[in-house]
């Protein structure tokens, strides 16, 4: 129940600090016979690692994945999938000045309430560097579907949104900026702006759209593990993540029914998409398009006014290595968490067939 | 797997379709010694059931509930509590004319691809009438966390909100309308617009906001079970949900680090609280507070066309004893899941203590 | 994790006491279009009811079950199915002398220690009456798996021993006389014991056999779900089992490797089945057998001494109507838990195919 | 699903293979605060570890344990552990011969028909190299109970029996003799007998018997989770398990209630103790105790006939280093095994605290 593990007939379970000796998970229940890409795994390790362009962290990790076990002879065996990301670049010292104090808007303090103690180095359990895990996973789960398609972007940096229609972005370029906007001249502004408040010391929200694209009918389940509600939740247990909406989200709470009805064309598919691939929970083949909100990263390179354990007020000065902005490096995250759970309703749903 | 259940140590499995003998569930893990107020339980479901306002579907149901288990001398036992309410007003031929067709935007043809045939008398199991039963179960909930209060209140209609600060807000108000929105002037207009849409033939979507306060520090676990991510979950497998947000959600994604970090008062308290009462996914002792957004209802009394199952273009006409907008009902449906989840990390952290 | 569900993809969760309004519960997972025979699904139940035959428990039960949901047009919907079991012979008034007072090898002293209290009427949650809605749980399973046969038989009462081997065994001979034990002989032996025992106010022990007819090849779970794991599990949590053992069981501990190996048929049975139709926690598509071993019942007709809530000596007389050994009405569960595991696990491997 | 997991609120997660680059996992649950002997850790690992005495398998493995997280500062942190223990000794060569040919009695042909192919080296997953991993959750779980103590000792080799009663054993006899026999004499005859069958190239079966003592009243669930049934089933999961029995076992099949039932004293202490130190599926404070029936080892050094994946009969030599009995090995792992239940319980419990 302490909430490490996800999923059920694919499931993660996951280990590892920000500054121990490394992360890593066992991975169960992956199809057997599965070839496995390496290269693409750690490619998209490659796209979620600290240090990969001038808009993240400098922090330098090179993020390589070691495998234990679950595969033989380059193909998955139907067991477990054991591995380790070890940490290179800890920098512990770094992080004396937080040992008693809290940090605004972090998780020290309510650490310190449920466990009596911490690991005060870098966030510890809460720092974002456990998602490595849900990448690796995540990239093994798009392998084991090689026809359903995830496309996630960055389609907001605070002010700055993408307006395009879906239907008119072009997935393909999402990779050709460091941002990961499928849209150059949107890309360029976002980067300007994580640029300017990068020099302000200052951090940024963002938003993450993503479209899942040639699921098959009947994924899903009626009441309670409804298919949005599960990719709610997995958007939602990313570190940062405030809001998640699915189809036509908030706006669809100002429409009217005979707005929002998705007609049928003859052929089973949907004339408009407002129920964004999913029906009473359960996918209708349609695409499958949601947006999750990330708030800005709380540690700030401006000096902040805090409190210690015993409640004094003390001056929190801003250092490390941190993102001005999480969501270009959250995009590769998003679409792992995604094909987790498309992955583990795809095999629950073959009990059905 | 099969999605009926929900919640770890405080859990509850329900079944029911909406015109079969009931619907009903298992409450498993309620803390025993708890004096249960029955008529407390009643009066949720009063809140929730068809028939009890002008806006409201005139299907009436007197949805009583009764109680096979679990429950001694008056008091809970620590043993399952079995529970049915029995359907009384079904009018199953009401539904014939959907038999062989495909309502737009319902669960009518995700079901049948996924089941190979369904009961199509209304919703069968993807009706709402299914939250009956997570309505007992939150109602004893919150009789096991007596401390704890839940909040939660129409704050959209359509395009009509509710502009108040929270802090502004009179709890006390909700029920004084049959909107249940805490403000009587923007009730007025709410239930204005949703007699004019119900003229129309027509449906309309809307928000619900939840505040949760007195939650003790320490709720929720780290990495994939965060607090936030059990609670987006539980909205988002109410019928008709399209989005959650808690804290500051998608308008947080627009601002600074430096607006948006939660400074700390001296007793732990924080000074704003954009987080939402959560940080790390577990709870600091602040309100926590969440939007759900309810699209409109699929079900409109104008003529749509649709197909039947072999693809066939046909006329639906509308008819039958529908919502004109869901959120006035679902404001004890929202409670009630968010007592469940709170009931289940209260009991969780309970190892901790 | 209140304990009240069995099974992963099929699930049961159950609720009642003895001496509450009914016992019932939730199939959560059943595969849709099972066609159901309501009669059979009965039969299961008056093998399990009191008051069947000479040598059971008096009580008078109609152990009728009423079904609310989850059947439409005679099939399942691949909806949860609910269903109770009304008690009609409750007779509290019986049990108002054990109110203070703990029996002797009850689970009286541990539920008031562990709950704080606990319903004294009858044996309240510990009651076996529970298992009434494992028996319709497990009919349904069967029916779901029409291939598969599943004979339980009663194979020893007290020192009492059926000593055919398996493939000697008529399964049809079991239900031929009140022991459901499938040798006649035999089975008269064990009914004179029986009523021998009841007439000395005494009860006593039995082993209940179970075979696994027409598994297919491949259920079960490497690790820690091994087969017979989870099938140990099962008749583990029926009430008064002491010991459970498949294949050759506790005299495989005596044997050497090269006369307890399973050599292999061209056509991949095997020439022996001391496997018992398991190796490595996986159906290898011969006969699945087990024995299970049930305590004689705690309550007998004889003064016994014991103490009260706070520590007294009291002496307790026997009275009630109770069953003077508990294995011919334990054959039904048995099977019944038997068909649950394998359902379970029928579903889980379609995974795979 | 796949069932590389066990527990609920104290989890352990697996992976590995026999002759994988490493076996490992993830400890998920265990309390914070917890100072860690990383010796005794190791020291229970070396009690299973192949090559330690003379009577079992001369494999050599160093079996050394690397933590990669949940420790800081000596103590436990309260989020996951994370370990591996490296395979150096796998000599993958020695297994080509059982490349497309099955072992009698081991679980290549299940695995085979399962996943469709499978890892062939040694018995890839189901190898008791997996239990390795158990053994260091079972070490840490001990650690978090250091009240409750877990003594596990052989109790049978073949048809060599140790007669003594519970209470004569002195459990601080178990390791002064390579077979973990408390009984010098008995250890002796054992350790005669076993090398006996491994000159004949053959292998014996033998039996484990488990005593838990100080086991706080009140752990275990009332209904599918009693205490001893999920004993069971951690006991059953274990390699080459064949049976289990607590308390009074089969034997207790014999017996009257008269002299089964344990009276009790008037401090709630019962005068006898048949019941095993659990009722109605709960702990009541007295000794916990079961016997665990092992076969023997499947792998023999003796000529055997079997098939190959087509059906072909093949003579298959036997070859490599096994043990001629596992029971002296099985002592720790039944111990972790069962440590790890009355962690789990012991954690569920904490909620009525």
């Amino acid at each position: 129940m302490a909430g490490n593990s996800f999923g059920n007939l694919f499931k993660l379970s996951t280990f590892g600090e920000s500054h121990g000796a490394g992360v890593g998970g066992v991975i169960d229940g992956c199809l057997p016979g599965v070839e496995l890409d390496l290269e693409a795994i750690q490619n998209e390790l490659n796209r979620r690692k600290p240090g990969q362009s001038a808009i993240v962290t400098q922090r330098k990790e090179p993020d390589e994945v070691r495998f234990f076990s679950g595969i033989f002879e380059g193909k998955t065996t139907g067991t477990p999938i054991g591995f380790v990301i070890e940490n290179t670049n800890q920098k512990s010292k770094d992080y004396s000045h937080i040992k008693d104090s809290y940090r605004p808007s972090h998780a020290d303090y309510v650490y310190d309430q449920k466990y009596g103690f911490r690991d005060y180095r870098g966030g510890g359990r809460s720092s974002a560097r456990e998602t490595a895990s849900r990448v690796v996973a995540g990239a093994i789960a798009k392998q084991m579907l090689p026809e359903i398609k995830f496309h996630a972007f960055v389609s907001a940096v605070g002010e700055i949104s993408l307006e395009k229609p879906l239907h008119e972005i072009d997935f393909s370029e999402t990779e050709k900026n460091i941002v990961r906007c499928p849209d150059a001249e949107t890309a360029a502004k976002m980067e300007e702006r994580i640029k300017q408040i990068r020099k302000e010391g200052d951090t940024i929200g963002g938003v993450v759209t993503c479209v899942i694209k040639n699921v098959p009918v009947g994924l899903g389940e009626p009441a309670f593990d409804k298919l949005h509600a599960e990719l709610g939740k997995a958007m939602l247990s990313i570190n940062a993540v405030k809001g998640f909406e699915y189809g036509s989200g908030f706006e669809g709470a100002k429409m009217k029914g005979s707005e929002h009805n998705d007609l049928f064309n003859q052929d089973k598919t949907t004339k408009t998409n407002f129920s964004g691939g999913i029906q009473g929970g359960i996918s209708n083949g349609m695409d499958i398009y949601f947006k999750v909100a990330f708030k800005p990263v709380a540690t700030i390179m401006q000096n902040q006014e805090t409190i210690d354990k015993d409640g004094n007020l003390v001056e929190m000065q801003g250092k490390g290595r941190h993102d001005p902005c999480v969501v270009p490096r959250a995009v590769p995250i998003v679409e792992a968490m995604a094909a987790m759970v498309v992955a583990d309703y795809f095999l629950i749903n073959k009990q059905y067939q």
